[in-house]
């Protein structure tokens, strides 16, 4: 599974070619023959015995860009003056602005929006503090919080070198849902300490968005911001993959016309992700589960079960299957992977029941090839926009937040994942939906707003059911409004 | 003393008049009777019998506007339907928002402000640091800090309350000096907490502008802040209002011609501000300065002194003066006030020296009426707009940061400060010089540039100053570059 040459690799070269004939062609076809794909050429100043020719090219990886580099300079009469990298020069200066909502033409306007005028709003926010939703920044801002520790596949490279994948975050939440995020990289990694700064710095913030923290501590750090904060509190890389995997699978079943409660489903890998998916394909329904991770499958009598591993065993695995991964997913319907390269075989698909569907979300090499499970499975997903079906967080956590933020809900809740995870299954409609359709692009403009509203509904349906309790303290503050 | 009507108590009042030939002039009277000043007038609908009126005026503060509304209230055939405050109008939504610099049109333009591309930038900061300064936020992005103690006049108001004052002073960065500035309400007032709080976040900042942390406190936590974070720390209301007052003394001196190591300054008020501006008016070359607090003239036989005090009674005071600031301002050259109303009478400053210079900068309400001491000194300045030579720190914290950013400086000290100061002073060019125009308006665009150049010299001089020692650990790594 070789990967295809991509623009995220994409150079710019600029080169000095001496002018003849075949100058251009010959730079073309030696980049296609080193593998490179031709996306723009422009010959940028011309004289009689040379020219300057800026050539951009996708290639596979960085060493992939080098050997292209190498097989410009190997022609004859050509010069590479100077190679720059389009996605850095995206970055350059970073990828978000703060600006400001209020013109400052006069000292009329400044007296407004900063002394003296600004006193009065304060005063307002402190007598009734649920106005700050009304007021300030906190009525579209949310906070998207990172630690460094587990970011993308690169692991822990700490949190200043998370920024651009942070940024990325907000430049998403900003495409997609409208919404007002700041990265928030923390030079810490102890629980305690996270678990202290996020709720110092809360108060300008609607939302908190965990992002790329590892492994267990990301469980523990949600509980307790969670236990402590009043706004709500998702980790995407539990919660929005929970949200994408069961839309898929909601779909995928009506392709193969099988029913939630009836299908055997095996998942391999219980980390953060592989326990939120759980978590939530119990919720929609799904009653036989068998979870692998790296030491076979998991059930009551394995000896060193972990607490996490423990409630999984205690939920899942009703037949008590033991052994390897390869034993479970024998007669399986479903096969979620949410852990490491190559972790079954096409072989093992084939063992699986018939019309099998396989979602293989290891990026970027999943538990198996795709192309090779989609000789025997009926559906296949992946977490790659280079396959069909590509289970993306960013189907999801735009439109969370957005019916998040419009219920000014204090809390994320399982039936909100839930009315998420229904609302992204129904954008794609009956007639469009086959074995290579299942989940709807991310650029389909439907998908932030239908997530949205039923997050919001949902959001308010648990308002309005808290609202017939007696309100206290606090609670009856918020209420008031 | 009373303050003028002001736009920043501007309200609009909808109103249903019948229709008569003195209708509009009836309202306009009636509120000018009032106090009001009518700004516009919209007639938005009109029928035969009736018309719907918007009227906006300015008004003295709250309890004048309701003494207007009461007065249209009053008038035959008009019904007062709604009344909206403009500048809380202006609030609506918070005054900032977080915008994407990069276009999300495509999947390749996903697939290079996010994933996969985005990896290799990641990759690049964890191998380099010091690129963050170029590939990311970090190059023009600071955090303005408060724990919400000591907003404007109104104390202890708590974060979230003093979140429309950061979100004004981001503002003010962006509109005077192009930087990216986001507020940091903390939800705690406990130092060790704050301190730790800001280390955590600070890894996506190039600077920290703490803001309205009330004293003694505010001293510790930029001390410690300075101590464990490679990025400059800046106190406001210390260090900018020292710079714009060393600024305006530097220009007051030249209008009465005298020299700064000559005078006498005395000096109310010992607190944050105080103490910075002291510090920053010593450095200046001032050699005789009495300063006094709520308990007299600080001198070292002073009973009970603080260890902040016990350094001003070490470092000011030469001719060993006791008593009150009433004795203290006999003789004096100039005054300087960073306390509280009233604190002087004009007959104080008739005691003065000749061509006396009083600054008396406590807000809103000055340490002396600033019409009464100009009666006796040659020079008055106050922190109000409504007045003559406000001192005012817009003049001074954009240009400081931007200064900083542009030297990618890692400290602020001294010598930055008084370069700012200096460069301040420059503004006011000597043909424009007057006794009622010592600093320019802070709408110069002049100012933030010869700021921010003089601190962004002195930044680098320091820098080639520490360049000359054999690096070591961090700075060796930063220097690389």
């Amino acid at each position: 599974m070789v990967s295809a040459p991509s623009v995220s690799s994409s150079i710019t070269a600029r080169l000095e070619v001496k002018a003849r004939p075949t100058a251009v062609s010959d730079l073309t076809t030696a980049i296609e023959k080193a593998g490179g794909i031709v996306t723009a050429l422009d010959v940028t100043a011309s004289f009689h015995e040379a020219m300057t020719v800026d050539v951009t090219c996708a290639t596979r990886d960085v060493d992939h860009a080098q050997d292209v580099v190498a097989a410009l300079e190997n022609l004859d009469g050509v010069v590479v003056k100077r190679v720059s990298d389009r996605t850095f020069l995206l970055h350059l200066g970073g990828k978000l602005s703060v600006e400001s909502k209020v013109p400052l033409r006069t000292r009329d306007d400044l007296s407004m929006a900063y002394t003296p005028g600004v006193a009065r709003v304060c005063q307002a926010i402190a007598e009734h503090p649920e106005d700050a939703r009304r007021l300030t920044i906190k009525r579209n801002t949310i906070a998207v919080v990172t630690d460094g520790t587990a970011v993308l596949g690169l692991g822990d490279i700490g949190p200043l070198a998370a920024l651009p994948v942070m940024e990325g975050k907000a430049v998403l939440f900003k495409r997609f849902a409208d919404i007002d995020a700041f990265p928030i990289c923390l030079d810490t990694t102890d629980v305690d300490q996270i678990v202290e700064t996020v709720c110092a710095i809360a108060p300008a913030f609607a939302g908190i968005n965990l992002e790329d923290i590892s492994a267990p501590r990301c469980f523990e750090v949600e509980r307790r911001l969670r236990e402590r904060l009043d706004i709500p509190v998702f980790h995407d890389d539990q919660h929005g993959t929970a949200i994408v995997v069961v839309a898929a699978l909601r779909n995928a079943l009506t392709v193969v016309g099988k029913q939630i409660g009836d299908v055997r489903v095996v998942m391999s890998g219980a980390g953060a992700a592989g326990t939120a998916v759980l978590k939530l394909l119990l919720a929609a329904g799904v009653r036989d589960v068998v979870v692998a991770d790296i030491d076979g499958v998991v059930h009551v009598g394995r000896p060193g079960l972990t607490p996490s591993l423990r409630w999984t065993a205690e939920h899942t695995n009703p037949r008590g299957v033991t052994g390897t991964i390869h034993d479970a997913v024998v007669g399986a319907d479903v096969f979620v992977g949410l852990s490491a390269p190559d972790v079954i075989t096409a072989h093992d698909v084939s063992r699986m029941a018939s019309d099998a569907i396989v979602f293989a979300l290891a990026n970027p090499r999943p538990e198996v090839d795709p192309d090779e499970a989609a000789r025997y499975a009926a559906v296949v997903g992946t977490g790659r926009s280079d396959f069909a079906n590509q289970i993306n967080n960013v189907l999801a956590f735009p439109g969370v937040f957005r019916g998040l933020l419009d219920a000014q809900s204090h809390t994320i809740t399982e039936p909100m994942l839930l009315a998420a995870a229904e609302a992204l299954a129904s954008v794609v409609r009956p007639e469009e939906l086959n074995p290579t359709y299942i989940v709807p692009s991310v650029f389909n403009p439907e998908v932030t707003t239908v997530v949205a509203a039923a997050v919001r509904h949902a959001a308010e349906a648990e308002d309005a059911a808290r609202e017939r309790r007696p309100p206290t303290g606090e609670i009856a503050a918020v209420r008031r409004r």
